[in-house]
């Protein structure tokens, strides 16, 4: 009696000392909010040991907030259950083991599931779900449909994958409500196509790791890497204000170093990061420039530069990367213009507002004699 | 005739292709502003070609700015100039020189010089002076008093290199006004002994790099570090309101990764640095404790916390580090505590206040139940 | 109709290719071998979701592959299943589970397990054992015994948190044989007694991670930290091979920037690592000092050296960091010596040869005129 | 008398504390050597103070030793001395003035000069010369010629900024032996047209950096940048058997991460950088590949491989990077192929043996079962 006791004594201890209590960080994504919305970084396709994913679902929770994501949701597949000799199978169980960390973390986390069949269908994921095993079902139609009744955010996972393109299965769940977004950027991809079919349709454009490794496999954080994910223009930080974004197409992929999404939020984007500090040509008495352009970029986003129409007479890189957190210090170099008052046109060439097309801004510049 | 108009066009056309347009990047210091004051970074101990220095003036301006800084002064020795077989002697060409960079660049710089002389004197600058040419007369004391005339503010270089300590000779300086402030911290040394002198007779605390090399010799910028330097408090970002700061002894040093100065100074720059996300313990029904606790560190400093008095029955990691600009994360473990409030000391033991003393600060956790 | 069977075949099987094919990379870490033997990196304490690790266990052969180990052993708990409401319960399978990939990325993979009893005992590993399963049982020291008998390797683990120290329990386990070595360092911390201990009782010292969740957790890679590891040196890289230099106790530990462990290895490993490429000083005519000291570290271990016995007449920097995998260049000053013939005493601080002891060495400088 | 006395030997006391006893780090550039030949690191274009450069000549002997070069060449324009008004004019003085320092580090320091003139001929590099004053007159062919006298290896410069192309006075200058190589990368630019030339001509291929900066301001060496340079591939390291390699056209240019090159030299290079470790493709019972490809790269260039031709029935990622010193495993899906041996072509496309052409190899996989 006295034994059994005291052995309960010592694991209590032993739970104490040999759970390393430990240290980890959270860093920023620095990327403004826009009018009137947070800019929340989401994931919505995360993978788990609850399908063929390799890591525990809390481990998720915390990469996610070291990252500095605020969201993620689980989309084991329904049809893939790698470890079933050694894990016991339900689909619901990813979310509901993680929750309480979820909580801890102060991250949103959102229950989901991946629906992977054969093409011309594809994989699509549903967001939002109550019950995933309820979808666990033959019929890929059925499934996806009970998904909607759910009341799920349903979306096309990488269809570059899908040889046929956007074919009549993909036209009928879109005119039923069934498909309300497509990933325009999954992991190490990025799909052009996707990205018009979004614009020419109305739906929201995500972008997802799609993680299965830990995820310091798939991506370099040393060298300055980020999981490819999905920016959330939401009124709050709460799962309703998510949804209500998402199903308001309110979002932007954020992949390698570009963003892809609608212009009105990009060019937003842009212009809370960036300021032009110093927007003033001196001409010197032997009337040459003597003068440097700032630009300070406030943000985490490497923009890249690149002027495409300017005056003959000065000498300016063609090409500038603003370093992320940095101001740049750019050399005038030329002689004296005629004029007063200078445009320069200019492409950010990693913000995306079409397929492959980059955003244009200006900035005007005042000539002044020393 | 022809062929000279035709040179000298050629050379201006080559000295436009030539010129490398370039882009250099300005990183932030991000330490926090006080209540009145601006925080600048300065850098009042800097050598150049016109001394024994291995760069033209121009270059220093480019380092400070790409570092961060705000404001810098050149102290070329008036003794040495090693290159004058090769550089012509003036000991106020490299202000001179670099003067409009400094203005293209937005940087404070400010004149001064080194004056070297032998212990137990030892080696002096004074900055913001008018003719440095003056200073450089064989009596080391009438130097001194010729830089105090010009309005100069004086300071002790680098003291532990004296073997006699604070002697005669630094005593008269003190009592004429002619010794305002001393080096706490010279390149890679710090020096408790000038911290207690400066807290003793109320002196400025200077934190210098001491430079010689391009700056990259000596710092590894790649692992984060930076050059020590002053931390001046100042209204305005102005020579005039620098001097007015430095003679009222607003200033701290910026060694490695610690801050030597006043309690008043470092307390501030802490609380303006650091908040505390969350500052509950959850207890769980088995009455344990099921908490992360959260501290944001928005500055550039590494602070270092280490916790000295805490309640018995909980655990956590006794030093943590907490990395600039991130969010740590910090495990509790334990069982639950009889009372409804902690306190928990810390010392910060990079924030010295006095001697190798650190600065000491408390938070206090509240207890819920689940 | 035969064709549209095969079509649905081959869509499953693409969807299973889609799945990342993947690059992973392996670093070198680079230690010297000593005569007779290779240098092995090994890790012998690794908990995987079998226990109350986060990861599955073939997450830690890609880890260990890529972090240049050689070795591992899985060591989960045989008393928390933490997961048993989703994992199923077996003691051998987080080795089985990951054979294939041990044999695929060629790293030898060893079954063990770990013994998590209360003080005065405290935690063993056993590796090198047949069944773990058979170790389940109530009594501790029948548990110990029986791994003996598996002809099982058995060590002592984080001594540190015994606060007994070395009691009558270890006493008889060692004089049963069923203590074979201890952990000088686990994860963070190490333990000064416990080297003493190896050395006194002839014991092998070991180093490891005790690794829980995913390792990029626990390691700052990006900062060049490694995890802690034993060195094995063993005549080949295979099972037998490693448990005969386990058993002849030829190892050390690695951990942090230091090598613990007994000095015919360190010294070795030492003198494989460092090359001393230039020992003239010159003197020029005015009867000074004009070199440079090279020292080539070829090694991944950032040795510290400090000078403690030089000739006066010299200035030299007293510490001196030889960064791993360059030359390193030390300005010498001072005027002409006397003598021909130099020789500097130095400390390698991050070679313990004993409890904080650090090893010995020195190198002969020659004296020629210019 | 006496104070004459105490001065001396205070200076030399200040001499002692004040020169900062230093440590520099020399990182090695692993590029292995080709049969025969050492492969040396080599920038033949640097200016100094002595024309328009910013830094000291011995500054430019520390920062190529701690980037790991073998050989400079001070190249200072004959017509820009942009800091006569403070540095006495001297064409000849920067390389006497390093010269000591060159000794001390083990660098070969070669005397050379910018003949720096309009278009159409542009600016010449002439190195070996052996008294630069002698070639500072007005006609830029006589200055060319008396160059050629003294022996001097002669090289166009950055050809891209000539608007003429190959021109009347390239040809002339090229019949008469006086242009022996063409810079093919020069800092920031590649120009293909000039290796087609020096491909159709017989001319040695040179890449440079031509800095005029610290070099810390050209090159982000913390993001693994490394300067532009030649690399020459030579039987010593001596200045005659560097001239002798030049002469005879054994170079290659390192430009960002491609090297611009002869395929005979390209090839070696490759094949003494790059080992595959295991060829074998393992095919499992259900007739499905299990394998991973290994390739170490013992090189410090990222090359960058693209598989061109493969069967059909396995997947590999079609584009691998190999990072600097560490080993690829790359994951090998698919199902068994018919063969017992398989061929891999690729393209490397970071090794460039013609204007913008890779380099082109093979690889051969055997298939076993398992």
């Amino acid at each position: 009696m006295k034994t059994r006791i005291l052995f309960i004594v010592i694991l209590v201890f032993i739970s104490l000392t040999s759970s390393n209590s430990q240290v980890l960080y959270r860093k920023t994504i620095a990327i403004p909010d826009i009018s009137g919305y947070l800019t929340l970084k989401a994931d919505f396709h995360i993978h788990t040991v609850f399908s063929n994913g390799l890591v525990w679902p809390t481990v998720r929770v915390q990469e996610a907030w070291m990252e500095g994501l605020d969201v993620i949701a689980f989309t084991d597949h329904l049809e893939y259950h790698t470890f079933d000799k050694d894990v016991v199978y339900d689909d619901n169980r990813a979310t509901e083991v993680a929750k309480s960390y979820a909580q801890m973390y102060g991250m949103v986390l959102i229950k989901g599931t991946e629906i992977t069949r054969s093409q011309p269908l594809g994989h699509f994921n549903a967001i939002f779900t109550t019950d995933n095993n309820k979808l666990r079902v033959k019929d890929s139609i059925l499934s996806i449909t009970t998904a909607g009744q759910q009341g799920a955010f349903i979306t096309w996972n990488h269809p570059h994958e899908n040889n046929k393109g956007w074919n009549e299965v993909q036209e009928m769940l879109f005119k039923q409500g069934l498909m309300n977004g497509i990933e325009v950027a999954n992991h190490n991809t990025y799909f052009p196509e996707a990205q018009q079919w979004c614009m020419d349709k109305n739906l929201t454009m995500m972008g997802t790791s799609d993680v299965h490794n830990p995820i310091t496999f798939d991506y370099n954080f040393q060298k300055g890497e980020h999981r490819t994910l999905t920016l959330v223009f939401a009124k709050e930080k709460t799962p309703e204000s998510i949804q209500e974004a998402l199903n308001n197409h309110r979002t932007a992929a954020y992949w390698k170093d570009k963003i892809i999404g609608k212009e009105e939020f990009l060019s937003e984007i842009f212009k809370n990061s960036v300021s032009f500090l110093n927007t003033t040509i001196t001409i010197n008495k032997k009337n040459k420039i003597k003068a440097v352009l700032y630009i300070k970029n406030s943000s985490d986003i490497p923009y890249k530069i690149k002027f495409t129409e300017k005056p003959a007479d000065i000498t300016i890189p063609t090409e500038i990367l603003l370093e992320p957190g940095k101001t740049s210090a750019i050399d005038f170099d030329g002689k004296s213009p005629g004029q007063k008052l200078y445009s320069l046109t200019f492409e950010v060439t990693n913000l995306l507002v079409g397929p492959n097309k980059p955003y244009v801004s200006t900035v005007n510049l005042t000539v002044v004699n020393q």
